[in-house]
């Protein structure tokens, strides 16, 4: 199955289409985050409005709740959460590394108790698969093993054996089950490898041996400085297949997202513009505004001249800062909704420069 | 300056309408409170679309965050928060008594410290009719003395001469005092008494001596029984001016809304329609719901069938559920937009009764 297009290419630069079941995507493009199927602050048919093309859900969080029969019984994440559009899942691996109580590796996946309530569970490559035919993302992710930064040498090449065998097990599943909602589902592979070129390319080769829809460059940003992040990055172009779609997983500062797409990146996630906006922090054109700064007490102009969302149409920043300050949550809607809008024009802007 | 029209009653009911500079209010009806100069986790322009005509805001709370001099450089509250229809200012008498620390009467005000900072404060009747000049509300409401429940007859005598005493020199302030941004403002008095029938008596017919645009009972639900709100209630026709629109303060359960129509009164303000939603409390034509009882984790039809609101549109009870469970800010967004809903329609099914 062949879901992602190159229309056009401009050095390693790459501009293009995904096309799903719910849709197309162009891309390059960021999906903005709806850990357990909503985006916060933010109703997810709003996004409609601001091009918002696709969005990633977690299958860690998802599976604890509402739990996989819930799904299964609305018809899956689409219709449960009413987004028409397409969707992605993340495996939910990392989140069993920084979320869960005592995980613990078997050789045939990972044990671990639910953050929420102390329960046992496992995830292996097959349940992950299986769980995610029943969320019904048009794509789904492969369950991999996201290292900590930083890690030995030694510990890489383990964990990225790991990564790849337990690739191969999903794409088998994924390969032997049927979509659960009638429309197809892809599924994309997960590079491994923290800041060793080499065990990054043999990750690569080998996944790419066994072929998946998309390829993903995983276990970046979680700690690591930005020259790291960009070692990574300069990796992509020569050991990602060209024709296949490029996701940057879990980056979305802006420098870093236009770096990445200079380096043949087509997609990104992250948790950026509605966690900062959550925190008074606002992306402008001329810079990132912290709304709570006392400077902004009498400032009556807009957030960001120019731009229409509903906070900047309709509010000053005085009103802003003092939401904030008086602890209301229309703070955080209104900044959540003008970021996300600032993300979608940043990537339509990177995608026209190409 | 005359405010208040009746079109129309029936009985002791009365359909009319308020006129201010900003918009006609059809009465009887409920204000949506926005005590810090926003509805809690909604954007008030989206009122516009449900047909609230009038909102709250409170004295107090403004006075303190973000301040006069803010709200008189933005031109007004109705520009601080872009509303621009109908607004009421509380004199935030009840928020002294209840919020504020070591609150201290003295001849011409109380003294209080700020539940923000600590800081010191004085409310005397006059200066804070010049604080809801600056504020800009359409209508102000006195300062009064509003006592807990139960009272003394003894103290509840003594504290209504205050009241009446406060409220003869907050209209001579408002005579002698201007608006500060050129539209005409009206202002209520707040009649007190608890519920010691000769004591409201007395207390109305000396503020109808002095003479305001409208009248209030204050000083009800404040943790007394529905039995002696109605005690109060009953009151009101015989002791309040016909010709002049009745405030109920502080009440909204629907079922004390339609009795005080019944027997007099015009509107109401109430905290009720989105506290409760933010606690995951709905209300519908069916009676409450409270959403996050373990038996609507599967049922995926709306809150309330018919309801044209943006979660009842768009969302199931199963998901509402979901967001709930799992803490996202979504729930309590679209909880309130729902219960706001049903309040603007419920007013509006009284008023059609008249």
């Amino acid at each position: 199955m062949n879901i992602f297009t190159i229309k056009k290419k401009n050095k390693k630069k790459r501009r293009g289409e995904i096309k799903t079941a719910h849709g197309i995507v162009e891309t390059p493009n960021l999906m903005v985050v709806a850990t357990q199927g909503t985006i916060k602050a933010v109703s997810a048919l709003d996004l409609i409005d601001w091009k918002s093309e696709f969005i990633i859900a977690n299958t860690y969080h998802l599976y604890l709740r509402p739990g996989l029969e819930i799904l299964k019984d609305a018809g899956g994440l689409h219709k449960f959460m009413n987004w028409n559009k397409t969707i992605f899942t993340d495996s939910g691996g990392y989140q069993v590394f920084s979320l869960a109580k005592l995980r613990k590796f078997k050789d045939d996946g990972i044990v671990f108790q639910s953050h929420i309530d102390g329960s046992r569970h496992i995830f292996t490559p097959e349940n992950n698969v299986e769980m995610q035919r029943i969320i019904g993302g048009d794509v789904m992710m492969v369950l991999d093993e996201c290292m900590e930064f930083p890690v030995t040498r030694e510990y890489a090449k383990h964990s990225v054996e790991r990564t790849v065998k337990w690739a191969k097990r999903a794409r088998e599943k994924f390969l032997g089950t049927e979509p659960v909602y009638g429309y197809e589902q892809g599924q994309f592979g997960i590079i491994q490898g923290s800041i060793f070129a080499d065990l990054r390319k043999y990750c690569a080769d080998e996944l790419v041996n066994i072929g998946f829809e998309g390829y993903a460059m995983g276990g970046v940003a979680i700690g690591e400085s930005k020259d790291y992040i960009r070692d990574v990055v300069d990796m992509a172009d020569e050991i990602m297949p060209e024709d296949k779609c490029r996701y940057l997983m879990g980056v979305g500062e802006e420098d870093d997202v236009r770096y990445a797409v200079e380096n043949g990146f087509d997609i990104f996630d992250c948790v950026i513009p509605t966690r900062n906006a959550r925190n008074g922090a606002l992306f402008t054109k001329n810079g990132r505004l912290l709304i709570k700064n006392a400077k902004y007490k009498k400032d009556f102009s807009p957030v960001e001249d120019g731009c229409d969302c509903h906070l900047c149409k309709n509010y000053s920043k005085a009103y802003l800062h003092h939401l904030f300050k008086a602890g209301e949550m229309l703070g955080g809607i209104l900044a959540s909704e003008h970021n996300i809008n600032y993300y979608m024009r940043l990537m339509k802007e990177i995608r026209d420069g190409i």
